[in-house]
Formats: C-alpha cells, sequence, structure tokens
C-alpha cells in the first residue's frame, strides 16, 4: 500500500472561504496527512496593493460572495450567518493555531475559532475569546495562550506569512501538495486528489 | 414532468476560464435551455477600475492561473495551451457569436473560436479569423459577417455588455439560473443543478 503525500493547509480565521475549508478538511482528507498552516492575510493583500480584502474593494464581487457563501454552505450543510463584520481580525487566535498545529486538538480548535466568527457572527481576536474556545473543548486556556503568545510563537507566524508570500500565495484557503499550487475551497477536491495519484 | 428553468451563459472569447464553460456548458445542461450571452470584459473591468484582466495585473494570480487552467484542462480531458497573447481581443467573433445566439450553430462556433485562441494559439479579431471558424463548420460566412457588423447588431452587443455590468457581473464566466448569480466556470454545475431544482 502506497502512503499518501501531505496536503499542506494554508488559512487564516478572517477569511470566508478558509471557512468552508476547515470546516470540510479533515472529513475530505481521510488518510491524507493535513499540515496546518495558519498565516495572516493581511499583509499579503498589502504586499500585493490592497489594503483589505477584496470582497470590501470590490463591491460588485463582494455583494456576490456572500450570496455564493449562503449557497455553498447549503450544498455542504455547513451552518452559516454573514458576519457583521469582515474581514474581522485574528492575530491571537492563528497565534494559537500556529502554537497548536501538531497538537491533536488543532482541527476542532480551527472549526469552533472559524464557527465563532462565521456562524455566531463573534469577534475573536481577544484572549476572551480565545480562552472561551479552548475552554468549550475542556482545554486549560491559560499556558496555551501563554505559548502562542512568547516572542518566539510571535515571529515564528511572522516567518510563517513572509514564506506565505514566498510561495506565491495570494489568498486563502491554498493548499500545496509536493510543491503544486490549488487555491481556494473549490479546489480541495483536486488537491487530494493530486496526493493520491502522487503517492510514491 | 416539470421543465427546467433555462441557464443564462455570459461569457466572452478573450477569457480563459470562459472557455471551460464554452466548451462543457452544451454536454452538462443536457435538458437545460441555454440562454447564450456572449458580451465584452473589457469594458466591465474599465468600470471597476482595471486597465485589463487581473490576471494580468495581479502577478501571483496569473502565474497561478495559468498551472490551473493546464490542471482543470487534464480534468476536463479538454485540450489546452497558453496563449501567446493574453487577453486576446475578441470584437469581431462576440459580434458573430451576439447575431447567432439564437442559431443552431451557435455552441459549434464557440467552441471552435475557443480553440483557436486557447488551443491553436492563434489570433481571432479578423476578417479572416471569423471566415476561416465558420467556414470549417460549411456556413456561408460573408453574408454572417455582415449581419454581425451591422450598426443594429453592435449596438446591440454595446446594450448587452451594459446589461452584464448592471446584473452585477464582474468577470467570465457567469451564469444565471432564475435571477440567481454563478460566477465562475466552477459554479456551472450548481447553477444547472438549480436550474433543476427551481423548476416548476
Amino acid at each position: 500500500m502506497s502512503t499518501p503525500h501531505p496536503i499542506e493547509f494554508w488559512f487564516e480565521f478572517g477569511s470566508n472561504y478558509s471557512y468552508l475549508s476547515v470546516m470540510r478538511i479533515e472529513s475530505m482528507a481521510r488518510d491524507v496527512p493535513i499540515n496546518w498552516r495558519p498565516f495572516l492575510l493581511g499583509p499579503i493583500f498589502q504586499q500585493l496593493g490592497f489594503n483589505t480584502s477584496p470582497f470590501v474593494l470590490q463591491k460588485a464581487k463582494g455583494d456576490y460572495v456572500w450570496r455564493d457563501m449562503e449557497r455553498q454552505c447549503q450544498k455542504y450543510g455547513l451552518p452559516w450567518s454573514k458576519p457583521s463584520r469582515f474581514p474581522r481580525t485574528g492575530l491571537l487566535p492563528i497565534r494559537v493555531a500556529l502554537a497548536g498545529v501538531n497538537e491533536p486538538w488543532v482541527g476542532d480548535y480551527c472549526r469552533r475559532m472559524m464557527m465563532r466568527n462565521f456562524v455566531d457572527d463573534q469577534d475573536i481576536d481577544s484572549v476572551a475569546a480565545v480562552t472561551d474556545v479552548l475552554e468549550s473543548m475542556s482545554l486549560d486556556a491559560a499556558p496555551i495562550v501563554e505559548r502562542a503568545t512568547t516572542d518566539h510563537n510571535k515571529q515564528r507566524l511572522r516567518s510563517q506569512t513572509e514564506a506565505a508570500y514566498a510561495k506565491g500565495i495570494f489568498g486563502a484557503p491554498t493548499f500545496f501538495v509536493k510543491g503544486e499550487m490549488f487555491w481556494g475551497n473549490d479546489r480541495l477536491e483536486d488537491a487530494l486528489e493530486y496526493a493520491h495519484t502522487a503517492a510514491e
């Protein structure tokens, strides 16, 4: 039996299409190992010359996106409510995700954080919000937050975001399988398929 | 038996993702009537503040798109060759498509014109190119070109492009089913599904 290649999953909590993939990836991936790659989209957009999400900058596209999200969530059987603030900043939550990428709780944490933004329509970028989510998973929040906010982890997030830019990432979610880049939740199935066909 | 709603198919010959949908739509649609809606993307981009395709303006996205097109064509079993000029203008070809929207040859014409751009890597915006394509279909090209270049048909294309903008179209391909907008070749299946579920 051959082992499939891992899938790198680049996402951020403010991104609505990342929400779809965060909710779907673990159940879709089956035996494909997932390398969680939380990063910040804001600095990427700035380097590309945008001061916020293209869905805010381009009104026609933005209007469409919210209708598309409703339909996509219906298709996937996911809960959805249009956030009253968009894009929400999620610096602390993404630092926690990065600190937890190798923890068994990373997937569950990411789903709960995403649902806080895109289902409960609550802000996510505070110690209170992160504590809430971690405690809902019966985790001890304080040491995790402490680990997430060390200089080391902060620097790691900066490096991860620079790595995203260097890899050619211009949006989220983005997947990499064996060096091949796939952009958008619509390409999750293709990326996973490639993880299998590229197995050695 | 209920009749499915028609699908409006907004496309243009310079658009690479329109190529995928032009090639697929007739075989995918089955009993869903297709209303062909050729329009010009250039004036839309200009009204949105872009002087050319976003794939040219945003280098990272552009680089990705060509790799994505290779993979998508492989997935759909379609021929593909990256055009050496992008985006190609296609004013005369789109006027011909508009003049032919109710002709039985419209689908075949659009596929052949698209293949000229995205498979044969040849320019499309000349009487010679259009004549070539029409004659390859055993059609009498001259009267069709004449009909396509009347003031009436030119004005009709301007109106059609204004209508695209008024409907909120910001890219191609775009589909409408019963007033619901679907953007991108990735949504063709969803749009056709909706044409069936929305049947009365």
